[in-house]
């Protein structure tokens, strides 16, 4: 069993897709038992995010809070974005995939993620059209 | 000496906790010339930071400004979140958890992290309520 | 050839600053197969990050937002900061380098970094005098 692979997550709009039960399986393939997973997005206009997977409210409200923050560029409040010909939702994307996180490591104890009980791993998509993402991850020992 | 382990860190209310003394026993314990620390936090209404550490207006205004940016839920301009039922510190917890750091990683070299002079290891606790947070730390060759 | 060394970007005010090509002939010198490149800076007033390479106003734009965000100390918005005596420079650097980056971690597949097409690594610089700032690098197997 390989200790790296490409995950792909297929997107159809803005906000964040889990994809946590793809990472649990690849770790237990590689029947380590002390490690380290690295998980890499390969985009900058999308991020990787460590979020409550509990209550969906959770992420509404962050998506939200992040869209009044860094709004599409068709606000007015926008109107000095000269980053445009991509489409309105290109530039604030790049933002938000600034201060959101492009890389996260997770120890590998005992043969499982030491995620806490409420972490689950998302895709958080920043950009409207659908898209075919990628995430590279790898083990180490 | 094992390369994983687990620190607890008390929190009284939402600012900065340092725990560089901690990690730095660990790292010298592990006697290991050359390699990467990681820490993760395994909650998602706090963060792991490294901040200035010398002098504590940093910390003050730091909090202060986050704060403004993401209000309690209790503030007029929040009234808009949905997630409320854990209380009006939650949600705005989540999303300063979403901005700041899950998991941080720091070389090793000639046996010691590579911290720069005036960086400090800190969990930055974004609850009101008292909380026991843990911080997975794993060192990799 | 050491797995580890400390990349050198000396700045000349706020902006981001690319070095992608040091960083990737740093790799291609290990001649790894499969691995993992962690960056880490070693500054609270600056920060890593990546984003798009392939048009400049991507940074223009960026650069612009988090000074909205985040404006100068002289601004009347932030004249509640306590922290002021290092220039109205400072505590906004502090600000924007909690909220981007201090270490990123990328695989290394197939002998090369997992870098998306349009993805360059940057220094970006918070403080408006020159600096020399350090950026520490390892790779793992």
């Amino acid at each position: 069993m390989s200790n790296q692979r490409i995950f792909s997550v297929e997107t159809r709009g803005q906000g964040l897709y889990e994809f946590t039960d793809g990472v649990r399986r690849f770790v237990s393939k590689n029947s380590i038992e002390s490690g380290l997973l690295t998980l890499f997005v390969r985009h900058t206009s999308c991020s990787i995010l460590i979020q409550e997977n509990a209550d969906p409210s959770v992420q509404y409200d962050l998506d939200k809070f992040l869209s009044k923050l860094i709004p599409d560029g068709r606000h007015p409040s926008m109107n000095w974005l000269t980053h445009t010909q991509e489409g309105p939702d290109d530039m604030p994307a790049h933002i938000k995939s600034a201060l959101l996180p492009t890389s996260i490591s997770i120890p590998i104890m005992e043969g499982e993620l030491v995620l806490g009980t409420w972490q689950g791993l998302y895709l958080f998509e920043h950009r409207r059209a659908a898209m075919t993402r990628q995430i590279a991850a790898h083990i180490s020992g």
